[in-house]
């Protein structure tokens, strides 16, 4: 009877140890994953929001190429073993640069008809980061911002001052009319006139001329690139023109260290959507914490930000781990958006 | 022998059973710990930095009496029933018309010889959140962050926008000479001076005439307030004059919701220090997550913070969580900060 309680009882032991040692490895490969880690990643957006599905043909087929361009190049660049700092400006340099996005060329009117431009960058493994808002007069604001990071002891730099930087440290400078294009300046005299209209016509009122480019103009959009490049750099950045028809120098997420834009040893995220529902609840930072804090997923901590924080309608993310695992989702209808990585990914989609 | 085993497989499963069931209780004490929940709770902070202990005995009795008396003024209110926000405005306006703390009057100097004020205000329970930088004529920056969050659906205004805004909102307004303290003004000149020293001498300059109430006065210099009311609301609010001789709208952690303000449904936190480094590692809402994401308590959220993520010589941290523990520390050499909460804690503190 003795010896059948010590069988049994080592058993138990034996038991209990091998279900610790299970839980063990559990954690281990949530954690490291290393079996499928590639050797770089990209994902890059050009907005979330209510993209209408009734778009012409050629519009769509406009958009797709235009993305597909983006990632074609940042794809190139980490292919080639650039830094992902580079690879990042680059390719967030082309969308502001292409009027069909809300970033540099395209941004959207302010209040007053001008353009207030925003954004940020970070490198995740260094913590640094660079972020401007309000600037007027910047041709590339990602630029700007990497510069702020690079050679500045700050962090963000705001309106008037940005300028200032921005004639210290050298980089393109527009007139104001570089950034018109007439569907953005119809869109903020739609705005304008829908100011004028009682409340509740206001949030049902559809505007009836405005160009099928421009959807939701006044919540959403924004550009931004998040990459894994060969050594092993997360680096996030995100720009935008901001909302139509905005007052009182309103800052969004983007230049938002820890909401719009974030990197960090774990992860690299860039959001769009609506701004003050991306801050509020800290989005970029959110998603990095979940994961390290509770060992979880890229796919995980995504779903909790994008299902169980915020809510239907409010946002589009994109990110990447620091095994090149991508993601790009939203609660929106759409999101212009495209990922590749090193295994041969490429893929470009704007609905579902 | 058949009975023998059956006995002791019922009794493995009871032992596995009991394990998972003390794992849970575990959780849920940490989770809750509602058994020492407070009726209410305060804490405030007036900067933290190199405080020297060698300041006369004068200068430390006036800082502790400041600081007691913001402290005694929330703790009635709050006895009183008080809302949350009602609480920390009131708190923190009397903190920025004390010109012994780098808020309203008495705000540091920037470059050009002015003042910039920034401030930040959350409601965690509704995520609501109003913040404002650099504005340069309004007397209590908390109030104009508070408008902001109550009647506007933005959540952060910069510059010439929020001047602005509080011209259409209504708030006291002041002539820059208002904010002007010789203190800071000594600082500031000495600091200008500094700035045509070579480098490596910069960093070792201690300004020999520097007035002993102003410390590090170029990093650190901020205060703040968080509460939990009668109602269960979580509030966090944080004000500052910024970094002396400041450029190009720089902006620090202050008036960033998550980095130096922020709170949530299980707590409010507020910080003081290096801004740079509180924003990069998003303080506040990574406390915030901490807690969440871990199910751990505010103690072991503010070490992980204050030990792990940050450096020492950064900065302090004062939170209190939804049961009403509170939380004030710091890994620089001293914070002006006080505690208080409804099971008669009345605490003020300089150093360790």
């Amino acid at each position: 009877m003795k010896y059948v309680q010590a069988i049994l009882t080592m058993l138990l032991s034996a038991v209990l140890v091998a279900g610790c040692a299970q839980n063990a490895d559990q954690q281990k490969d949530n954690e490291n994953g290393d079996m499928n880690k590639k050797e770089w990643a990209i994902v890059i957006h050009g907005g979330a929001g209510a993209i209408s599905k009734d778009k012409p043909e050629e519009m769509k087929t406009a958009y797709k190429a235009a993305l597909d361009s983006a990632l074609t190049m940042g794809e190139t660049a980490l292919k080639n073993g650039e830094k992902g700092v580079d690879v990042v400006e680059k390719v967030i340099n082309y969308l502001e640069d292409n009027p069909k996005f809300n970033a540099g060329k395209g941004a959207v009117f302010t209040s007053e008809g001008g353009h207030e431009l925003d954004a940020a960058i970070m490198v995740g493994n260094s913590r640094k980061a660079g972020t401007i808002t309000g600037v007027t007069t910047v041709k590339n604001p990602i630029s700007l911002a990497r510069k702020v990071m690079e050679n500045s002891k700050h962090i963000m730099f705001a309106g008037q001052g940005a300028e200032e930087y921005a004639g210290k440290v050298g980089v393109e400078r527009v007139n104001q009319d570089y950034f018109y294009t007439e569907g953005r300046y119809k869109a903020w005299k739609r705005a304008v006139e829908r100011e004028t209209m009682p409340e509740e016509q206001q949030s049902s009122y559809i505007d009836p001329d405005l160009d099928a480019t421009f959807w939701d103009a006044d919540k959403y959009g924004t550009v931004g690139c998040v990459v894994l490049d060969q050594e092993g750099t997360l680096v996030a950045g995100t720009s935008t023109g901001g909302m139509t028809n905005k007052k009182f120098g309103r800052v969004g997420d983007v230049p938002i260290i820890g909401s719009g834009t974030y990197a960090s040893d774990v992860v690299a995220v860039s959001m769009t959507g609506w701004g003050e529902r991306i801050m509020e609840v800290v989005s970029g930072n959110t998603v990095s914490s979940y994961m390290k804090f509770k060992d979880s997923s890229l796919e995980e901590a995504g779903s909790y930000l994008l299902n169980d924080v915020l809510e239907p309608g409010d946002a589009g993310m994109i990110a990447v781990d620091k095994n090149g695992n991508t993601y790009m989702n939203m609660n929106t209808k759409g999101m212009y958006r495209g990922a590749a990585d090193s295994d041969g990914k490429h893929e470009v989609a704007i609905w579902e």
